[in-house]
C-alpha cells in the first residue's frame, strides 16, 4: 500500500470482492433496476414492528446474501464496516450485534458505502485482516420521520428533492487469485460551499464530489476518459448538474462516462421521485447488484465509484448552518 | 502489521503520538484532574450560540493544540479519523469542515476515542498515511436534550446515571524515532447482555469491555499483571463493578490494575455526578492530558486503552430494545 500524490491510497495488491447481496423495497423493486437486486419485500414494516428495525433487517438480510456468496460465516470475518442515516446509526449497531464480528461503526451520510467499502479494503491489503465486510442501508419511512415530516402529515416535496431509497447493499472483501478489486480509495475532505436548502441535498454535495474526483485526477494523472464509467452516489438529477458546472470550471467534462446511482435506481417520469433517490442504501444497493453485475458480464473493466454525503443533521440546519457535503471515491477494476 | 490471535492487530513498526491536545468546561476543571488539561471554559457556550456550535469548537481548540504540539499544519495530515454523540455526528463534521483534511467519519459512541485513534494507528503503520489524527467530543448539555430530557425540565437524575464529561481530545500519530506509541488495536464486537436501562449505560457497557479485554489477553498470551494501568473509557462506578464481576467469572482480575476515566475526571463526592463521568469527551479528554503526562513523566510505560460505548438511541430505547455496548482496546507503550 503507498499513498499516490496527496489524497490517494493504492492498493498494489489489490483485495478482491469474494461476495456481495442487494435488498430493496418495493418502490426499487419497480424501478429500472428491478431485476439486478437479490431480493426485495413490499412490506415498509419488512415483518418488523417499526420502520427502524425494518432497516435493520434490510442489513442483515444484505449481509446474509453476501456471505452466502462469498462462502463465509460471521466467524470468518475479522471486521465489519458499517454505518447508517438513523440516529447514533442505529440500523448498523442493531443489525450487526447478532453476528458477533469486530465492529467499525462509521457515520458518512450517503458516502458510507464507499468509505466502507474503502476501508475494508485497507484493512485487507494491509494485512490488519484477512476478511472483511462493508454494509449500509436507508429506509424511506425511516429517513423521513426524522429528517422531515411525519408521513401521515402528507407533505408536498420541492423539485430539488430526492428519494430515499429503501434498500441495503453489503461487500465481503478478501484475498483472491483474481476478480473485481478495489485498486485505490481516496477519501475526501468536507466541501461546504453555503447551501442551506435540506431539500437540495445534490447541490449540497456537488461540491464535495468535484473536489474529490478532481484530487483523484490529479493524483493519479488520469482523466474521465480513463475510465469505462464513473458512478456517483445519490447526486441525482439537480447535483448532477451542479457537479457537471463544477467540474467545467476546471476544464474536466465527465459527462459522457457519468452516471449517477440515484438517477438509475428510479424512473424519473413514472415514479414521482423529483430529483432521483438518495440515501446510504442508495449507491451501496447499485453497488451490489448493477454495478456488479456489469463487471461480471464483462460490460467494463475499470471503473470510479463515489459515494457523496451530506454531513448536516436537522438540529443544525435549524439553527441556520449550511450543509457540508462529503464524497469517498472507489477505483474498482477486473482484468 | 500482522494479526495476533483472532481479533488483534499488531503495529510492528508502531506509530507515535506526534501530539495531543485537551480542553474541558467549568466542571471538568473544578474536578481532581484540573491541572491537566491544556484548556477549559466557563461558559457552556463557549462563546458561541448554541451548545452544538460550542462542541464543535471543543474539537477545533483541541485539535489545534495537537496540531501546534506536534508542530504541524492541518495540510501535513492525511487523513483526520472523528465523531461523537450528536445526531448525524455534527460536532465532528461542522469543526473539521474548516481543516481542509480528508475526513473519515465515525460512530462509536463513547467509544469512539479508541476507535479513531486506532484507525489512525493503522493507516500510519499501513503507509497509507504519513500523518493522521483523532478526535472527539461531548457537551453536557447537547447530549442531555437530545438523549434525556430539557436542561430547564430540571429533571431528577437516578444513582447509576453518568455526568455527560464536556471536553475533547485530539492526537497527531506519526513515525517517530521514539516517544508513546500504538503497539496493538482490538476492535470489539457489539455485546448486549440485555440491560434496558438508559440511565444505567455502565452496565450496559461492561459486557462489551469484558469481551474486548478477555480476547486481547487470549490473543496476545498476557494478563493484567503485564500492564502498568488499564484504563477503561467510562464504566462509571456501577459499570466498574459490573466488570470486575464478568471478568471474576473468567478467573481475571484486574482490580488492582485497573482505573476508568469517568472515575477519575470528577470527584464523586463532592461533584454530585452520581455514577461518574461518561460521554466520548470523557476519555478523550483523559488519555489527551492525565494518561499523556504519566507516560512522559515515567509514571508508566505498557498500558491498555480501552473506550466503551453505548450504541442505542433515544429511539431505539423508547421501542423497547435494548442497549448494544461496544469496546476498543489500545495497547499504548513508551519504550
Amino acid at each position: 500500500m503507498k499513498k499516490q500524490g496527496k489524497r490517494t491510497i493504492l492498493l498494489e495488491n489489490p483485495p478482491c470482492v469474494l461476495g456481495y447481496g442487494s435488498v430493496v423495497g418495493k418502490k426499487e423493486h419497480e424501478g429500472p433496476l428491478s431485476a439486478e437486486f437479490d431480493s426485495y419485500t413490499t412490506d415498509s414494516f419488512f415483518g418488523e414492528k417499526t420502520f427502524e428495525k425494518a432497516e435493520s433487517k434490510l442489513q442483515k438480510t444484505a449481509l446474509k446474501t453476501a456471505l452466502r456468496k462469498a462462502d463465509c460465516k460471521p466467524d470468518d470475518i475479522d471486521n465489519i464496516f458499517a454505518g447508517d442515516l438513523l440516529n447514533q446509526c442505529i440500523g448498523s449497531s442493531f443489525s450487526l450485534r447478532e453476528f458477533g464480528i469486530p465492529f467499525i461503526g462509521l457515520y458518512g451520510a450517503c458516502s458510507t458505502m464507499a468509505l466502507s467499502v474503502g476501508l475494508a479494503s485497507l484493512f485487507v491489503e494491509s494485512g490488519a485482516a484477512e476478511k472483511t465486510a462493508a454494509v449500509t442501508s436507508s429506509h424511506f419511512c425511516s429517513a423521513e420521520r426524522q429528517y422531515r415530516f411525519p408521513l401521515n402529515y402528507g407533505c408536498q416535496r420541492t423539485p430539488t428533492a430526492q428519494w430515499t431509497v429503501t434498500g441495503s447493499g453489503a461487500m465481503v472483501l478478501g484475498k483472491a487469485e483474481k476478480g473485481v478489486s478495489i485498486h485505490a480509495v481516496t477519501f475526501g475532505e468536507i466541501e461546504d460551499l453555503g447551501i442551506k436548502d435540506a431539500n437540495n441535498m445534490g447541490a449540497a454535495m456537488a461540491p464535495a464530489a468535484a473536489s474529490t474526483l478532481l484530487h483523484y485526477f490529479e493524483d493519479t494523472a488520469t482523466g474521465p476518459e480513463d475510465y469505462d464509467v464513473i458512478y456517483t452516489g445519490d447526486l441525482g438529477y439537480v447535483g448532477t448538474q451542479a457537479l457537471y458546472m463544477l467540474l467545467e470550471r476546471e476544464q474536466v467534462d465527465i459527462r459522457c462516462r457519468h452516471s449517477d446511482c440515484g438517477l438509475l435506481i428510479f424512473d424519473r417520469e413514472k415514479q414521482d421521485v423529483h430529483a432521483g433517490g438518495s440515501g446510504c442504501g442508495c449507491s451501496a444497493s447499485v453497488l451490489c447488484s448493477f454495478v456488479m453485475h456489469r463487471f461480471e458480464q464483462g460490460d467494463f473493466h475499470n471503473i470510479l465509484f463515489m459515494s457523496t454525503g451530506a454531513l448536516m443533521s436537522p438540529t443544525s440546519s435549524f439553527q441556520g448552518e449550511s450543509i457540508p457535503g462529503i464524497a469517498h471515491l472507489l477505483n474498482i477494476r477486473k482484468d
